[in-house]
């Protein structure tokens, strides 16, 4: 790339999202398709044309009940007292539930009513009165009567009016054509060896499920170079075959971001950027009559996106309406900043603690596809706010149920393998409980606990006055709070290397002598607070350790980095180093403990739990990975 | 059948459905299959195991902006008073968005912030802190890092995360397979003649969507008879290739149901009867180790039945929790009558209407598909409740969302064809907006508007002592309403008879002399008033017709009555009598109005309503039914 690259920009609009959304469904004229489907295949499906009964159901007049068909008037006389005598085949006939009511008969009598007197004759005690029991021709669909409406999305119980009613063939909608074009030299296919610099192509995959769940039908293209004439003809392909066509990604104003020229070269841009956070660089447009949306590269932006841009245009094709998301009103845990003239959509998580709705923001990245997966809503903060104070009530669109939330059991704190293995065992116990856990390190796990954000929480904090581990820090920050402390693990934690160990690191000393850089966790991590109280005992501070001010926020991440570079090393648990296939030299026994509240501990979610990690599948699982030893017969300190 | 066989009857249990519930989940032990799937086609599947990530992602140190790789230790100096002038190839790298970052460098600056020189030189004005603008390794997923538990259903952003992860096949619980066995002489594939007597098998189809929407996968087999030994080798198949099965009918305890007999043979039988209305006739048993459940023939009853005991079934089986229907608390329109002893589910529409829900009961017969096409949700009467009064506050499970509710236009009055084509031609308009129209007769139309269940009404009412239309009855019955009248339509009423005419109809006099069955329409209905008057001016009594204690609730009702016997006659209107290709012999022209709120006629969509009713697409389809004549030019009357 040169330098002169950096004069070709172009700049980004700052466009109102529902402005773009409002210009893009005007501008394009949607061509809708018909086709006719088989009803029993029609299910999701929407009806094109309103649906007329072809037949009437039932087509005959049929018994409603198991017992005998008579005349009402013949019946008349019949009471208690004056027991009534009715000969078969003259006057009645047996009928079974859904047998045809013979010409004659004009009323049915249930089995449970009839006394039989012999083969022959049944006594009744009480008159029929006409119709009684009896299902009249298109009790439940008339012939030529409406079934449903056009724009209909077919459930279970529309296909069984349908097919009462004769329709066996049913005019849909044909589902909207959805082309996506994957495009950057380095996008490689899932599975490929990767180089660094390369990136798996999933969006992609992702949007063919989006377009599949919104009632479309996707056409996942090949991967396209990072080239105008390549992507030029690809777009031209997309435009014959599909009715919509997403590019991906391209869409920004870079020296490589080619889709703006090659749209407007096809076609017209309506659209180059709108004012959101994630999502800003999109591009709106029409090529061939064909709406086009650039959507960014990075996935939280390429989701949101396709959300505001593509499913109004997949919905509207089909003449349905875009579904809703429920909402939630909760308290904001943390303060949520925001910036002027651009809605901030924020990822949250939502925790029911103490018996409230709480909501924290998770990682604004929108690279993070995990932020997606755990998040439970999202917040929108509107273009006018500088954003929102803690405690304040906002308005959260849900992605997972109220009822999902409110169940999830919230772990906050210093993250350990062991817990991924209780919540793998509290499912298989329980297929409702679900823990959601987020890796702040101990201090911040307590201090979670104090403010009413999480149920449980894992520390591992050493007391370098006393040598202990964890007591001495709950007495201080939970002092008010009612809360019991699990005694749980003893784990060793270590010098995590390269293979071999090539810097030949057993202490702080070789660290800084041999000049290796130093992952480091971050402030309030137990493993940061055993480094800096190692750091104390050496000859050395802080400024002496490479790397020391960067920080890594779990074990994983810092054995991530050690095996990208050779020079490396960090401190952190067996399994971690384990995992990464990299080497550990052992430097301290440590006590990793479970705090809950007390509410929690009482609760049944918590039971749950504590009788989880008693049991042996659990202790065998944990002593398994290597490193640690779990306590057993376990005494709760309240 | 003979009169013995009423002996061989077994009385159904009462057993608590929720009792019934938890002996089946208990008593049957389901073992769960895994298989492997590609992740990208997994959307809808559940987790059978703790996914971990095979790689971080990022893999490599990644740019997150475009700019330029720089050591953030040379940049510390850099001032808006003192420009740092940087060497290209020395000093800095061009990176983009997603580029490795080379080694010797550990911040990116972005292009915006860049001023350049010439081609090998670029000046800052402010110093870069050290990782700023990089994506460090695993900053969305670490290797070994769980990224989503077992038992979880997989939504598209879910699937993103685990491609970035590296995960490209995916553990998940194999589809439950659940045998359909439809069962009975009387049924017919739907496609095939129908005789008196036959009835299509939908319910199958319909059973397979519900299980393809749980989860499941079905299998639907072939139609079984009435006949022990074909029902009890069609169990011992399915239990051979299924994980459950469904059998229907023949759950209740007529001569003919022979399925309690077989799966006490093959296997055992847990419940023979639940206490609820409908859906009383259940079977709940198990055949080889397989749940078995016998659900009752009438459809509402068959689907209630499987989302009761099917469906925790197959929930379970995935290790996911029973999705849950959203409530809404919604005031009673009308008294419901409930039986002491048992669950009474009783389907509801719901209407939004003067700024109120309120809900009133549907037909509770078991047969009427069309009832849950209908209902906005169910409402459950306790089995200690003898029923709910008028006003009564209760909450509903909605089987619709409360948006789609609030915006339904609810028409409650006499039945015309022409509301079938407002209503298509609303959705056309606008796909959220929808007609909910219930056929209950002009005067019951005027009521509903009255107690505020409705927003529209459609009447044709003949005032006898003053020959006018309509407009006498809403002065009388909407007195003290504020409505708006609407002249609509004139339109044909006649004697609607068999192809040919027979018996030579044109009078009432005719009628009474043939002896021809004369299909009535209920009280309140404007057909009725009509008949009733001509009957006064001839010289007979309701006592001289035939038939005229029956009531219909719609013109096609009649025309469907009189399409199945060749000496029935109806009053009715021409566009009826066409549909079921009859004859038709005029008798009077009347004017169909509409009758609306205020507060409707002012809102979105009233004023769509009326442009829709005086366009010119509405007056050609109307007029072209035959039998029309549209109002031009409408004057609303208030």
């Amino acid at each position: 790339m040169s330098g002169s690259e950096i004069k070709r920009k172009v700049y980004l609009q700052d466009k109102p999202r529902h402005l773009a959304k409002e210009e893009l469904l005007q501008k394009i004229k949607l061509v809708k398709e018909i086709e006719t489907v088989p009803t029993s295949d029609a299910l999701g499906r929407v009806t094109a044309l309103p649906v007329l009964a072809n037949l009437s159901m039932p087509h005959y007049h049929a018994s409603a009940m198991d017992g005998i068909a008579v005349r009402a008037e013949d019946t008349y006389e019949a009471h208690e007292q004056r027991p009534l005598h009715l000969k078969k085949g003259e006057d009645f006939k047996y009928v079974d539930t859904g047998n045809p009511i013979p010409n004659e008969f004009n009323a049915v009598i249930m089995v449970e009513d009839l006394q039989e007197i012999d083969e022959w004759t049944i006594e009744i005690i009480a008159p029929a009165t006409p119709w009684q029991n009896i299902r009249p021709v298109g009790e439940d669909v008339v012939c030529g009567e409406m079934i449903l409406p056009q724009g209909h999305k077919l459930r279970p119980v529309d296909l069984g009016a349908l097919l009462a009613g004769g329709v066996l063939d049913l005019p849909v909608v044909r589902k909207p054509k959805v082309a996506i074009l994957p495009t950057g030299n380095e996008l490689v296919q899932p599975g490929e060896a990767l180089k660094p610099g390369n990136i798996v192509e999933f969006n992609g995959k992702v949007f063919a499920s989006f377009i599949h769940e919104w009632g479309g039908e996707p056409l996942l293209g090949d991967i396209v170079g990072d080239n105008p004439d390549e992507i030029s003809d690809a777009i031209e392909k997309a435009a014959h075959e599909a009715d919509m066509i997403i590019i991906n990604a391209g869409s920004s104003a870079g020296s490589k971001d080619y889709t703006y020229h090659v749209i407007s070269d096809l076609g017209v841009v309506y659209t180059h950027g709108i004012a959101t956070r994630p999502g800003k660089p999109v591009i709106l447009g029409e090529v061939k009559g064909k709406p086009i949306i650039g959507v960014p590269g990075y996935p939280v932006s390429a989701y949101l996106a396709l959300e505001w841009f593509l499913r109004p245009l997949v919905c509207s094709y089909q003449g349905i309406q875009e579904p809703k998301r429920e909402t939630m009103r909760v308290r904001l845990g943390r303060r949520v900043v925001s910036n002027m003239g651009a809605e901030d959509f924020v990822r949250m998580n939502i925790g029911y603690v103490n018996g409230e709705f709480i909501a924290n923001p998770l990682t604004r990245a929108a690279g993070v596809t995990m932020s997606m997966v755990r998040a439970d809503g999202i917040l929108v903060v509107g273009p006018d706010s500088l954003g929102l104070e803690q405690g304040e009530e906002v308005e959260i669109e849900l992605y997972k149920s109220a009822e999902d939330i409110k169940k999830a059991i919230l772990f906050t704190g210093s993250h350990d393998l062991s817990i991924d293995i209780i919540s793998t065992l509290l499912k298989k116990t329980d297929g409702s409980r679900q823990i959601n856990s987020s890796h702040v390190g101990s201090l911040a796990g307590l201090m979670a606990i104090k403010k009413g954000e999480a149920h449980v929480t894992g520390i591992h904090l050493l007391d370098p006055e006393t040598g202990t581990y964890n007591l001495p820090y709950v007495e201080k920050y939970l002092a008010k709070e009612e809360v019991v402390v699990i005694p749980f693990l003893k784990r060793e934690q270590g010098w995590i290397v390269a293979k071999g160990n090539p810097l030949q690191i057993k202490t702080i000393e070789d660290i800084v002598k041999m000049g290796a850089t130093y992952v480091n966790r971050q402030r309030g991590a137990g493993t940061r607070i055993l480094f800096d109280s190692l750091l104390k005992m050496s000859n050395f501070t802080s400024e002496h350790v490479r790397g020391y001010e960067r920080e890594m926020f779990s074990h994983l991440s810092v054995a991530a980095e050690i095996k990208e570079k050779q020079n490396c090393v960090g401190l952190g648990v067996y399994s971690a180093a384990k995992t990464m296939n990299l080497d550990f030299i052992p430097v301290a026994d440590e006590d990793y403990d479970i705090v809950m509240t007390k509410s929690f501990y009482d609760s049944v979610s918590g039971k749950m739990l504590l009788k989880i990690i008693q049991s042996d599948e659990f202790i065998h699982k944990v002593e398994q990975l290597g490193g640690y030893k779990v306590v057993r017969n376990i005494e709760p300190i309240f």
